[in-house]
């Protein structure tokens, strides 16, 4: 069993992981940089340790004074969190060849679905359906313009060590084709140190669903059904549902049976995510998220299976705690992203000082934060400073609690997405659920934006 | 439909019947008294009237002003919460007969179940289970003395009218049975303006179970299973849980059951509890409480049903949401009461300032409160502040969230219950489950009361 965790992360998720580690019994380490002393994160766990300046290269990324934190605390598990290094290949390495257990996913299959063409093979060859796509990287325009001639236009093409966006070009007809092929190539080798590059049919109006699975290391792999994200800015994950409005049980039991099928296959454990693209009744594969996510509390609230708790138990080698017959959803559940954002001004960071702070009460409400009162803010990071989670019967339920629980949250001394999500709930397109990821780019009129 | 309904009512009761009607897409009054006047409920609510001074008397208590607060912002409905008038008959009676609706059982029904004979009365037809006693008022000491033959000491003398302990005299032998008989018709008188009182067997260990139940206007009554508040100081109930770990299923769905037979055949609607001691595998009645309970909360979680909700919803005519098969109790939940009292002071009450207030988060807990950091808590009125409500897939992950929650509250300016509770969790009676309603006052030693 695991004695004494370090979290190798911050803010709410830090909060999150030290929270199900306690109630495990585990004694919990912090770190923290020269920005966050007094941060929750740290006020939260039972010791904490100073890694570095507030870049967070020179701390929460910096796997020396990492591995040396816990070290000096006589740690033996390091969880990642998301985000950093939680799928950083060469720093799960690091972890399973030292002392310290790696509370995350092999670093093998790490590798395995980092790379877009073998995490596309790996899940053909479990009979997850694929977005049409070219097996291997190709070299010329010529073969992303042969492939469209074949499937269509609009194709993507897709830098293969590729994510969020980065790397991604779309083209609508053949005299694009020279010119994305270079620059995706060109954001492949500056972000992601690899230029290969592959070529995919370009859904444009689709759902974003992905089905949580969680792994033991005794070959069994479950999934928790899944989850509906298709609320996006510009890629960017705004609200997040369970379960999604936009399939039947049908094609529920098919996906979800699909997705864990295929991380099964890859000998994964631990939690991950596979994301789907959803469109005219066709789920494509689109990416495995190795690493527990932002969203897993809507899965959470639903099957009341803790999903950091199962991390613990199988990183020390136990076995799942549950058959995948105990997983029953019951009732609907959706995650609203507190950012320090402006949404009337293009969703710009607003660091500053949180004057007030008075999260939401009362019957299916969920808060999950990694903030106090009076705290500052820090630019540092990135801007989610908590989560407010719905939980009611149904959707519609969810809907009126939902706008109740924005509505009573007092927040004053910086800008939030508060406005955003109450503008949002007021939209028949988000109401009715006929939103897909263009929705808010695309169709929302919500808030002014001027 | 209810548009508008007065919440006659403050602190947390307020704040949640407000939460609950907003989600139902009413508006909400606050009343508030002089000490009250930047309160949560009132800051909560969509608009706030005046009701009078700090003395409940003069302000919660006075029907008058109520009414006229009623009138005066067009509200169609009064909700009471629970404490003051909640279980006020005529009050009750005198709103059925304005033009508001009462958020509430008809005061009929209060009437009956009021009268501690007629209760038993009912309840006994309806085929529950009652502890032995007299079917009426006893009027000799003699009355006393010659059911004691019969069914042996100790015997109870109580107050027909009573409740919550007052004019309840226990009876070890013949020599108390005159002086006991005498104190019982004075506190009786004295409290409840009626010196009527009868006899039972006293239990001397029992657990106190009770079911909640709830009706419409259209003769139908369900119920929502059982909480076990055997944890109480003093007849103060401070944990409250549900499932009852000293209930197997068949005695469970057989308590039940009973409780909405007879709750049914009195002609009850709204949400009422109908209260029971447990001891050696028997039940006995022990009274109904015609109005929501403060430990409601634990019914919710595990079933997903929102009883006030309902308690809407019945009010203004319509049927249940739900039928009794719909009612599936789903994992465990356990309610701790935080309350401005000094445990290492004999639980006195500590106004003063709220300086720091940073209630639990995370999977699983759900704070209900009627407070903000900097409030003053008054000495006006009870001193529950709050209540966590804490949910897991069991007793035992039950136990271990709430150590974790209640371990990670900051409470500053003033002393609480915190440490009363994580006192209990660590007692082994309370974790096995060992416990009965004298375990605190006469087994518990875990806070140093000196």
């Amino acid at each position: 069993m695991i004695n004494k965790v370090l979290v190798a992360n911050r803010g709410e998720i830090a909060v999150r992981v030290a929270q199900a580690a306690t109630e495990l019994g585990m004694e919990t380490v912090a770190v923290y940089s020269d920005a966050d002393e007094t941060a929750k994160h740290v006020r939260r766990a039972d010791e904490a340790y100073h890694v570095g300046s507030s870049v967070a290269g020179k701390s929460y990324l910096d796997q020396e004074s990492l591995l040396e934190a816990a070290t000096e605390t006589d740690a033996d598990a390091i969880h990642p969190g998301y985000g950093f290094l939680a799928e950083n290949e060469s720093f799960a390495r690091r972890v399973e060849e030292s002392e310290f257990i790696w509370v995350g996913p092999p670093s093998d299959a790490m590798a395995d679905f980092g790379e877009k063409t073998k995490a596309r093979a790996i899940m053909d060859e479990a009979g997850v359906p694929i977005v049409p796509g070219t097996d291997e990287p190709v070299d010329d325009p010529e073969q992303v313009k042969a492939f469209a001639d074949d499937h269509g236009y609009p194709v993507a093409i897709k830098a293969d060590g590729g994510g969020g966006g980065r790397g991604l070009k779309v083209v609508s007809g053949p005299e694009e084709a020279d010119e994305a092929f270079r620059n995706a190539k060109r954001e492949g080798e500056a972000y992601f140190d690899n230029d290969a590059v592959y070529v995919e049919r370009f859904l444009e109006n689709p759902r974003h669903i992905e089905v949580q699975v969680i792994g033991d290391t005794h070959g069994t792999v479950r999934h928790l059904y899944e989850r509906d994200c298709s609320v996006q800015r510009r890629q960017q994950k705004l609200i997040e549902e369970t379960p999604s409005p936009a399939l039947d049980e049908e094609t529920r039991e098919e996906l979800c049976e699909a997705a864990r099928a295929g991380v099964a296959e890859a000998g994964y454990s631990s939690a991950g995510t596979v994301e789907f693209l959803y469109e005219d009744g066709d789920f494509y594969f689109l990416e495995v998220n190795a690493r527990i996510q932002v969203e897993h509390t809507v899965t959470e609230a639903v099957t009341g299976i803790d999903i950091v708790k199962e991390q613990f138990r199988v990183a020390a080698g136990e076995e799942l705690s549950f058959e995948q017959s105990d997983v029953e959803p019951r009732g609907a559940a959706m995650e609203f992203r507190i950012n320090a954002e402006n949404p009337y001004e293009e969703f710009n960071p607003t660091p500053g000082t949180l004057e007030t702070y008075r999260p939401p009460t009362g019957m299916g409400i969920r808060v999950d934060d990694g903030v106090n009162e009076a705290d500052r803010i820090s630019p540092f990071y990135d801007s989610l400073v908590g989560k407010f989670i719905v939980t009611a019967n149904d959707r519609t339920e969810v809907l009126e609690r939902s706008k109740r629980a924005l509505e009573e949250t007092e927040i004053d001394g910086i800008s939030t997405t508060i406005p955003f999500h109450l503008a949002v709930l007021d939209d028949e397109v988000f109401v009715e659920s006929d939103h897909t990821t263009k929705y808010l780019d695309q169709q929302f009129d919500g808030l002014d934006d001027s």
